[in-house]
């Protein structure tokens, strides 16, 4: 049973109205200071708990409490996520005064954000992206296919996906390297080397894995969130030329290899149990394997945003909904296991980018600009943009609106910097 | 600089004239035993030497002899290896009474290969397996794309490569479990979901990466081998009903991640250093970024053997020579990096199928059967084979033959289980 705190719940931490970190939500991070690392927090308002330092303070009980969120999950899974996660809600509601009248215990445990350094919350074995959204698949088919329908053939009846690179998903702040690589322009005789002048964005979420399956055995679909430990935002850094002359036949390689930066709070399924919707028909219908009981979907409202170095505030340029996705996270997990495919406590596996069904909605430059072909306008300065160029920020943001709070996933941010001479 | 044993060393370890283990190769592996789990090893003949046993004892020096291989690839890269080894060949060479002479001691390091377990060599954060070779790419080409040319324009241009599912890379001996996928035949109106008809293998190559790169930093391809651990054989299975239903437009997915065996022992540049060759005359001239000065090919004769269960020995089915691949490991590495991906100790990076230019050369049964029309015959039962069969054994094997010895890779062998009965 999933533990959602009660919509009128409040807490002794001062919490902002419009924060995304309430009572409600309570998500799991990894942080430094000091000189601890990679200690497992849960994140409220503008503080984060030190879970270790609860547990040796005998406010928090349970076998698999320990320092880090690595060896959470690879002792306890996503139940014990849960069942640390309720205790830490029962410490800090407002009627608890065990820890919010021991200044001397609270100082041990409670540090401001601005006083850690947030990291990628687990260690990442295996980094997987889908392509969950049927509207910019069906974007890029009609750019890159224009004689051909927009779908190809097997996009109804599996989620299409592809390993992607582990060793580079960093936390949102890290800036993200412009990267040299391989194009061939349509007119060009040979390819060139150098940076690339296509960098995109691709608005995405991602769910992390929380326990292990063993290797040959398939996770039926309404077992998934029993191996999901919760999500996260992902920006999954693209090199649109690069990727071009590429990707063919094998599919997205170091067009995507360079950087992916992901939201470091991982948002549990039990805060995000009130806003698991039904997502959209599926017709044809799907295989067996793939058809689930419950609704699998999120409600999250999501952003982004875009600052030039010339502008003194930035720009929304995209506003979508994670509810606009065809295929569930419960069938990609579902999928990806069909055939035995060992996965790991700290895997991530992201939809590919969200989009609606218009301009304004798109979750990428390649459909905002369609191919670059209408630029977008920046108010403040009059500037274009086709793709990212070096000094751009670009920033996602994400929430569920529930009754009068949030449960929201922070931010995914990153400056784009210069390519670096090479070769 | 490489350390090259002489062709004319010899062992007071027996060593056979045939082993692919002689003192010209010792390579690294990990191994299981009593209470000891994934213990650093160096192997001669049918026996391997504990590496931390011999540094407890003295007989080894230095500050990153651990005992497991990750640490001490994590702490002294290749160049720890190389060094290592070179202490190694000093014990074991015929003159050396030290470790020959001393009874006990000898007990204490060295260890029967029967009476461990040989295991993975090391932790295996990305796989990434490439399509180096240009007859099997060729040769899918004209199968796959009858009325195209059989190479796409980028193939000459770059090694096209794709991330793999490290998780499910095994060892030699593991059995292989038939798996279950969606497939959908060329005359079906809809996709069905069951266990896989056409099962293959892929005879490859892979290095291990012994030393990480920084993010963002490419790695010049004349100084790729400072980062390369060594290699192994690798068996990358593939579900080809699987793949060609999936495979558009991200690439192959579950019809390669439910496993991928390798041969588990790390033989070293050292090793390999006599063996290194020229590869084919790369035309058109490639861009500055993927040009050697040095040769990258390995001469290294390989075979493929197929048992079935009505069979009493194997038939060999394939022989080639990894000198047939059109792009080497060095431009593999040199490509994978040159956008600033992240390396790391452990990575594995194979060289897609390997075969040569006529039917007996093929390493695949996509290529030997010619997609299936042309079946093998097993000599022994007349028994046919157009892919694998549930109780088929696979067994690769490969070696470089010095004047009187072999450096070797031993072998991948598996057994094909039946898939199991899902959902």
């Amino acid at each position: 049973m999933r533990f959602v705190v009660p919509s009128d719940a409040t807490s002794w931490v001062e919490v902002a109205n419009d924060s995304h970190f309430p009572i409600q939500n309570l998500p799991f991070g990894s942080v430094d200071y000091g000189s601890v690392d990679a200690s497992a927090v849960i994140r409220i308002g503008d503080y984060v708990l030190d879970l270790f330092e609860l547990y040796d303070n005998g406010l928090l009980h349970g076998e698999a409490v320990s320092a880090s969120l690595d060896d959470i999950l690879d002792e306890g899974g996503p139940e014990t996520l849960s069942d640390i996660r309720r205790q830490v809600f029962e410490l800090l509601r407002s009627d608890n005064a065990k820890l919010r009248d021991n200044k001397g215990l609270r100082e041990r445990v409670l540090r401001h954000i601005d006083d850690v350094d947030v990291r990628v919350p687990v260690t990442i074995p295996a980094f997987v992206d889908f392509c969950s959204g049927i509207n910019p698949a069906s974007n890029v088919g009609k750019m890159f296919r224009p004689d051909m329908p927009p779908l190809l053939p097997n996009y109804r009846h599996l989620p299409v996906g592809y390993n992607g690179r582990a060793s580079s998903v960093v936390a949102s702040g890290e800036p993200v390297i412009r990267p040299n690589g391989q194009t061939k322009g349509a007119n060009d005789e040979l390819p060139t080397f150098g940076p690339s002048k296509e960098l995109d964005f691709e608005l995405e979420m991602g769910f992390f894995v929380g326990k292990a399956n063993e290797m040959g055995v398939p996770i039926p679909i309404d077992q998934v969130d029993k191996y999901m430990a919760g999500l996260v935002l992902v920006n999954d850094w693209s090199a649109r030329d690069v990727q071009r002359w590429e990707y063919q036949p094998l599919g997205p390689f170091l067009a995507k290899s360079f950087a992916t930066s992901i939201s470091p709070w991982i948002v549990t399924l039990d805060a995000l149990e009130p806003f698991m919707v039904k997502g959209p028909s599926q017709d044809p219908e799907v295989l067996p394997y793939l058809k689930a009981t419950k609704p699998f979907h999120f409600d999250v409202h999501l952003e982004v945003w875009l600052l030039t170095p010339k502008m003194s505030k930035p720009q929304r340029i995209c506003a979508t909904n994670a509810r606009e996705l065809y295929w569930s996270m419960a069938q990609q997990l579902a999928h990806q296991t069909c055939n035995g495919t060992p996965i790991d406590a700290g895997d991530l596996y992201a939809t590919g980018t969200i989009s609606g069904d218009q301009s304004g909605t798109f979750g990428s430059l390649l459909e905002l600009t369609w191919r670059g072909t209408q630029p977008i306008v920046m108010e403040e300065t009059g500037e274009e943009r086709r793709f990212l160029e070096d000094g751009d920020r670009l920033t996602m943001t994400g929430y569920a609106q529930g009754p009068g709070f949030r449960v929201g996933f922070g931010e995914v941010t990153a400056e784009v910097m210069p390519a670096p001479s090479f070769p």
